[in-house]
């Protein structure tokens, strides 16, 4: 296969990621296709145009539908809000397109399932967009995990958060409307779902409370409006390899801008990350002289594949947009049939049955099954 | 009152930790009466011999109950293993004494109870080693609460980690006996209680779940014996302000070696804290230029009382033994008859209460009213 | 101008960057010509090739001279080693090219002036390969301080320091060969000279200690060769805006992958950056109430230009490969004639001149004026 | 010996300090004499009585000469302004007592030298206040570069800053006289200097830059006058071990507060260390995989002699207090004739001349050898 004719439906945060993946991916791996973009949807044709320029798409519509049926698009980048994301890539699966889709899935837990019956029908490669498994030094770890060098894992602790819900004064916005989902527990729940999903398989069991911090929002016009989600939640977790641990979700953290954060405990050692400086990890290993012993801190290097395919040099720094790139090749590795690090539909409903779980032990306090 | 008779029982771990507070506390604050170090009891009588000299106390004994008697001690610290408490306590609040006892304040609920009745009705100081909230950057941190410096408190994290029950073939010790207690919720959740009871006035529920990171340990004599003791747990809570967040807990936790740590977020900021870095905090405002806002590191010194009493000079580190000083100095407030900042028998009842209550809401996994 | 053919000499660890950037800066832009990525050239006509395939490029040469030939080649990017930028330099300006040349400029400084000679006469745009003055968060250091936000500067320090000449037994390369340059003060001096240039506009003056750590090599056919370049050295600095200060190089420091650091002191506040957390800066000003005042930790984000046109949330990140990028796009806004953030020959002999100051004042052992 | 008979020469900063580790010394270590606090002198009759009571001395006066002629007084404690040092020293000394005198020595090197000789001759210990060298990570960190953890240390950086004269518009003080002597280089140099003379045995030779951020300061009654003392300096040095090496002092840092910081490569390794985090110091070797090396964060604990004399359980932290303890105790080792971890007079008098011969290469701008 020499090239491979892109789709791609949306154009904002994420659908200029996606874009940017797709013309980096080439020039950064060196194998695979080289990724023809085809085919362009935004909302507004003026917009569409504009961006498919910028992008170099080599068309552009204001109809995601013809993206999905363009006989040159071979893949679809799907990057639209969240609740659209079904009824896109079911059409694109059944266009028999593979299907690249942002996270989370889908808002409801009867899309997702829908979704993942979809892909397995359709026998075509259907990868979610959870790029923070795609750093070189998530690997590494679940590399570490793997050959056992802190032991056996029996506690973990998960954080994520950021700050655009902190300022409780900031207008009512659709991140608070029911419609956008619950709040805290898939808007954010879902990124370290997918780490504990790469690193240990998934969770079991969980027991949540969510919370609100502001009980309403000013409206544009004035007055104010209840807030409907959540935007901070506590988790207690068990996951399948029996460790157990906490998760929690903040979506009103004032300073942290990007805290996807973790601390694994092992028998042998620990290991500690924060994705906001996603170029080093801690390792602790009880190992050698007491005198001497102390979290180290790994940057990230050659040696931590496929940092290499970027900078020849270590602790040079990879960005957030170069974990997209990777996953951008992972998903490439799986169309071509290969071996591939990618989160797909299937995988996916499990992560989404984790956040569904959440949210049901929290109304019904008490633990849930996932 | 120009002196203090002081009596000390223990002289392990804090019992030496109490006598260089009270050698020290005199020298440091210059106020109040100066201690007499008078009598002093350890198990062995040489040994307490010995510590006496060491300590610079005047009389020593094998029998605790001669420190109790004695007419010139007038206050008396108890730094006996934990399952001691109470009836040196007691016995000590009988005899008139003042007294200051190490954390936790008794195995029991039932003993917790009847010392903080005792000590109610004897009208004496009856004051808990809960040093860690003595430092003037965890009192300066109250005032900011207080002054609303982060606005309305939402959501808090609690963690206390450290690494003495992480060696999986560490041998059993009575620290994974029954007998000692519960393990990590009264060995290491009364620190983060104690904080939580001083900036925020204590737990109002929680939900825990306890975990056995190791299911034994080998025995001395060959064979393996099972843990009674819980080394990790987690915990969800709600906090008597209305506020959520989570409280984890580790003993066996490699490389934390005081990891007392805690995030604190409200509607105008967030500060956060970590015992193994003491001598500062960091506090994020949501302030001034967003360009230029970013967590503060805010280094200890003579602006944050009582540390100008040990240093003049800003950012160069009290220890935690100087924690333990200042403790006694708030003992010896008390007993003036002055305001102090001590966490008395009443108030570490409530600590007690919520250690038990976190017990009590594994057992039955659900939430448990504090 | 609609899009601007590319040439590129060179496709290693910096060609391919180029090549990466000249990919990637229409999308994350959006403004601006199209390169179209015309000839690119490498010593060997099948990596030539293969490399062509994997950048993009239409054309593929092993002969350099042929890119510098090519009608439709509009900029040429010069990557290979530093010994032969003067000779691709002049020729690609004779050709009537624009040229965006690697740091160091020049192994001698007769070449660096016959290079910023030529690009004067020639009226095209040269500019040079500093791209860490590129980053969103040393331009907003830069803005801060043209703003006073920490005072009067009095005082700096920068360092420099990598490892991969720090194992001893490492085989003798070009890299400790005379022939290569200076060793840390070309290699990694400009650097930090870059960045004194456009916070500080240069360096007055300079008093150097040299040093070779090791002062020999194996030799891969067996014994050991001298090393004729220095792998460390030390600088006292007088700065043009009148600040003392010290640069301190090392390529031989183990455990450093990336670290150019500075610390910027003035009379109403303090800096410090570190590229090995590129994402971040710290900042101390000398206001508000004293108990709160501390670094701090600022992580870029959307209000730090150019960083909104990679990513819309703040915290998430830029990497190495993205300083780059953005170079490249000043360098097209130069072409365009519009004011831009570069490093041209000019003001790069100004950088070069620098350097030789620091050897010369090292051989005479006495200050010496650049 | 069961006890020593303690004098003590001023009751600010350092005297404080100084009487603090005679109270605590003997209750840490258990071992050597129990200091007897015999006599006190403070410039103020009133003020001297009220010490006295706070740190429990028997005696108090207003003529330090009393101290020195007490016949029960065996060692003095010497915490005046530097200017005073040598008189006091002296006539300690020539009284036949030891002496314990704050750095730096004398303000002259004519005074230094001529309490070097007075030392030598009169048999006695005289030991100086660098207590920065008693922590116990400086002492592990010693021996970590003896055992070549870190092969042969080649380049170095000192750094030592604080902020007490930041403020520009401070008033005028002794500090800006040149009667209290050069300013950083002696006020602060002296510091680096101690640890440069435990790790290395000091400096050969050095090339200094001395600054002054402020030409003058406001005087309290209007107007303003010059300054006349060097607030920053920079430093080429070379040690005797042959490394190179800078350092840098400021006393003009916004933001430092205590920050005695330095970095050691070795052809092994890397060590660093920052006195405002002094229960900590990160160490890198080149060892093990590569993909999980990196600088580790080891804690103070048990196994960092004699950190266990003051808490048994790791990572708690000690003060800057505990580390003047630390040397009372050595001091208290040299009286008994044990070894003893000290810088004594002829050892200070290496240091004195590290300060004038980097004054004397300033003046002269040229190197200077020790």
């Amino acid at each position: 296969m020499q090239s491979i004719g892109v789709g791609l439906i949306g154009t904002g945060y994420m659908g200029k990621c996606h874009a940017l993946a797709w013309n980096g991916v080439k020039p950064v791996f060196g194998d695979g296709p080289r990724p023809r973009l085809v085919h362009l949807a935004e909302i507004d044709a003026d917009l569409a145009a504009r961006r498919a320029a910028e992008f170099g798409f080599e068309r552009a519509t204001a109809n995601w539908r013809d993206v999905v049926a363009d006989p040159e698009v071979e893949v679809v980048s799907i990057t639209t809000p969240n609740a659209l994301h079904a009824e896109m890539a079911l059409a694109a699966l059944a266009a028999g397109k593979h299907v690249w889709c942002e996270k989370p899935m889908a808002v409801t837990l009867a899309d997702a399932e829908r979704m993942a019956a979809a892909a397995r029908a359709a026998g075509r490669v259907a990868a979610l967009g959870y790029n923070y498994i795609q750093n070189p030094l998530i690997r590494h770890i679940g590399a570490l995990l793997a050959a056992g060098t802190i032991g056996v894992v029996n506690h973990v602790r998960f954080e994520m958060d950021e700050d655009f819900m902190a300022d409780p004064e900031a207008p009512f916005s659709w991140k608070s409307d029911a419609a956008s989902g619950y709040g805290a527990p898939d808007d954010f729940g879902v990124h370290p779902l997918s780490l504990i999903a790469v690193l240990f398989g998934g969770v079991a069991r969980v027991m949540a409370q969510l919370a609100k911090p502001y009980a309403d929002r000013p409206l544009a016009g004035g007055g104010r409006r209840a807030v409907a989600t959540f935007d901070s939640a506590c988790v207690l977790m068990e996951l399948r390899n029996g460790a157990t641990g906490i998760m929690a979700l903040n979506r009103a953290a004032w300073g942290r801008k990007g805290r996807l954060a973790f601390q694994i405990f092992g028998s042998g050692g620990t290991i500690a990350y924060d994705q906001e400086r996603m170029n080093e990890f801690q390792l602790f290993t009880a190992s050698g002289d007491p005198a001497e012993q102390g979290f180290r801190t790994v940057l990230t290097g050659p040696v931590h594949p496929p940092y290499e395919r970027f900078i020849p040099a270590p602790g040079h720094g990879l960005g957030f947009n170069d974990l997209k790139l990777i996953e951008c090749h992972e998903l490439l590795n799986a169309v071509a049939g290969r071996p591939a690090r990618i989160i797909d539909f299937a995988a996916g409903l499990g992560i989404e049955r984790a956040v569904h779980a959440i949210v049901r032990s929290h109304r019904e306090a008490s633990w849930f099954d996932v």
